[in-house]
């Protein structure tokens, strides 16, 4: 990868890749608090349901660290390894002239955090102010977005990991919070490159595949969930063409799956979202491959906006139609989309693109920003556990029947 | 009406409103030779068939009257009644604080046209050249777009005009081609009313309609087709709101639709067209009117990019989906739409908008301007003779039999 979406460096600050800026300038923001890191989300530096679970698990973090502090329980910090090339990254174009160690997706591994503190006993009225403000950050966390169920999944791993160790000392809770976090980053690349292979079974050399948003790179800690898929299809040395849906009205499409691939060198063709179907009847596209931001457990998938519509033009067409999602995607206590809250953003979004007016003054505007794709426009979800097919009730509650064992 | 899409004036200015500037600003150009129409219609200042085709006509009675001052034939013209108000409408914002007949839809009809020529008898040889170059500017308004089948209808009318009169005086000819142009104009705005009433025999009060792409009184003569279905409801006093595509990437419903619909104090709301399908779903629309470039014989239409989408997704949920178009836009030479050229268009109307970059420099991009929506997906075609419905074969010919009767 000659870029990467997000990381937490040494010093405990969280960067991220500007993805509004995104394909003008590559500029990596540096968020130090965890109310920098719920606006990040709200504002969609970072989108992406995946990304956002591990931004929210980085910020919680942070945010418990500034809790700590504040309690006078911390009081201050100091890393083994100071990153010392933040600056670099910031408007540092990540080309693919640059070698690819220069952009490290993540420095965490390496890491052992020396917290310098006195406190290694906190006093139990510390303990307990500390998690109540720590539920409290998780609480206004969960609303930074509503749709992505894996926003939700990754407070309460985070959450799990303070309530477990209730009473313990607050040093020991925040290191565990740390690991905790950078474990949910790391996992997700892993995971990625699992779903990766499951799908890439499904992909036949020489297909042209069509996206709609970006579920790559920029839409997890790395690699991505459907772009995961042509990465792994590609590693698997098949020849795959990508067709990217723009994907009205924030571009996802266009600004960041163009990018990403060209980044790559992974063949990409744009269009507008209306050709889609017209490229379908022309049978110019073999395939779909979408990423979700919850997924119900008959299988009935909330993803961007326009991938309903994506979904019925390939069943008409008689084309599969996959989507590729980590099992944290998956809300086994929604029985199907129905139950998925749609977020609905500002008109202006539609209205105007990039402060270039569009459309009239004060035009009514509905935007909503997700869609559901029934499950029976679906061929198979792709998980880092396998495949899951109609009827997805059974494959799903198999899928997850197989971790506990 | 609070504005016009174009008017032949007096002194045989072709004046247009510049559709590329809505909603921005309301500028009118003013188009002096067959040469600047083309361009007009190349460049997209003028869109929407049925007014390409009123440009086509107007465009080749202003080349044909300079092909005759060329020759020698046609030494000056002077009109009854200058316009003289030309200057007003630059710039010239006709809201509806304006009185409606500040903005006047044509002034053709009360003009009479003095040539003051002393060539009241041409020779052979002029009249000869006269229609070979007349021919020749035919064959170049042809080539100004491919897809709309009434800038071909309107060239034909032309055409014959010049032929069922050649070895006439060529200031007889000019009158009749002024004559025959400023007919398919007015003729044009009778048809769309005649359609509307058909069509809104259609639309039940209360109900929202979806559209797609302009096909209003900016995209015809005045009125409009799928808006004059509208409009014509609306006089039948019903309550109808309108959901308009943005439709990418021209953005004609965002532009165009919406202004021409708030300019009329019509309810619309704006949507990304990746939205429609969501709103269909969710039962927030209960009918679909569009227009059409070119209809074949068995009623397959070309319209927009992205109206086949509209159409599947209609199907789907069980929406009706009507096409509403003048007979000049069926062709009754092709068989299915698989016969209806496409046109392709620069890839930058994709990859920026209205000069602001969305994707990466040099990207790949596919622009087809329009589809095809297979008549299976067609609940009916609205013409100015009736509604035609499936099988289309028949009905459509029984529509051409009716008028021939």
């Amino acid at each position: 990868m000659s870029f990467y979406t997000l990381k937490l460096t040494d010093d405990d600050i969280v960067e991220m890749i500007d993805q509004r800026k995104l394909p003008d300038k590559v500029i990596y923001l540096k968020l130090k608090t965890y109310r920098d890191v719920i606006g990040a989300i709200k504002k969609m530096v970072v989108r992406g349901a995946p990304a956002i679970g591990v931004s929210a698990a980085f910020g919680l973090y942070i945010g418990a660290k500034d809790i700590a502090a504040n309690l006078g329980v911390l009081n201050s910090v100091k890393n083994s390894d100071s990153l010392g090339d933040n600056a670099e990254h910031h408007n540092n174009k990540c080309g693919s002239g640059k070698k690819k160690n220069d952009c490290r997706a993540s420095d965490n591994t390496q890491t052992i955090i020396n917290y310098n503190n006195n406190n290694n006993n906190n006093d139990a009225r510390d303990c307990e102010e500390f998690k109540i403000k720590f539920l409290k950050i998780c609480d206004e966390m969960f609303k930074a977005r509503p749709t992505a169920v894996n926003l939700e999944w990754a407070i309460k791993k985070m959450k799990k990991i303070v309530i477990e160790n209730d009473g313990n000392n607050i040093t020991n809770i925040l290191k565990k919070l740390r690991e905790e976090s950078v474990k949910i980053y790391n996992e997700d690349i892993e995971i990625n490159k699992k779903m990766g292979n499951f799908g890439a079974s499904l992909i036949n050399d020489g297909s042209t595949i069509l996206t709609h948003c970006n579920a790559g790179a920029l839409a997890t800690a790395g690699y991505g969930t459907a772009l995961g898929v042509i990465r792994a299809a590609i590693e698997d040395k098949k020849k795959i063409k990508v067709i990217a849906d723009e994907t009205r009205p924030f571009l996802q499409g266009a600004r960041l799956t163009a990018w990403e691939l060209m980044s790559d060198n992974i063949p990409v063709t744009l269009i507008a979202d209306n050709s889609a179907g017209l490229l379908m009847r022309k049978g110019m596209i073999d395939g779909v491959v979408v990423g979700a931001d919850r997924i119900a457990s008959n299988g009935d998938v909330a993803n961007k906006i326009g991938t309903y519509q994506v979904a019925v033009l390939a069943k008409e067409n008689n084309i599969p139609f996959y989507v590729a999602a980590p099992l944290s995607t998956i809300d086994l206590n929604i029985k199907s989309g129905d139950e998925i809250p749609i977020e609905e953003r500002d008109g202006k979004e539609v209205s105007s693109v990039f402060g270039k007016k569009i459309a009239p003054e004060n035009v009514d505007v509905l935007n909503y920003a997700f869609d559901i794709t029934p499950n029976k426009y679906i061929t198979a979800i792709i998980t880092e556990e396998g495949i899951a097919k109609s009827p997805y009730n059974k494959s799903i509650a198999q899928l997850f029947r197989n971790i506990k064992n």
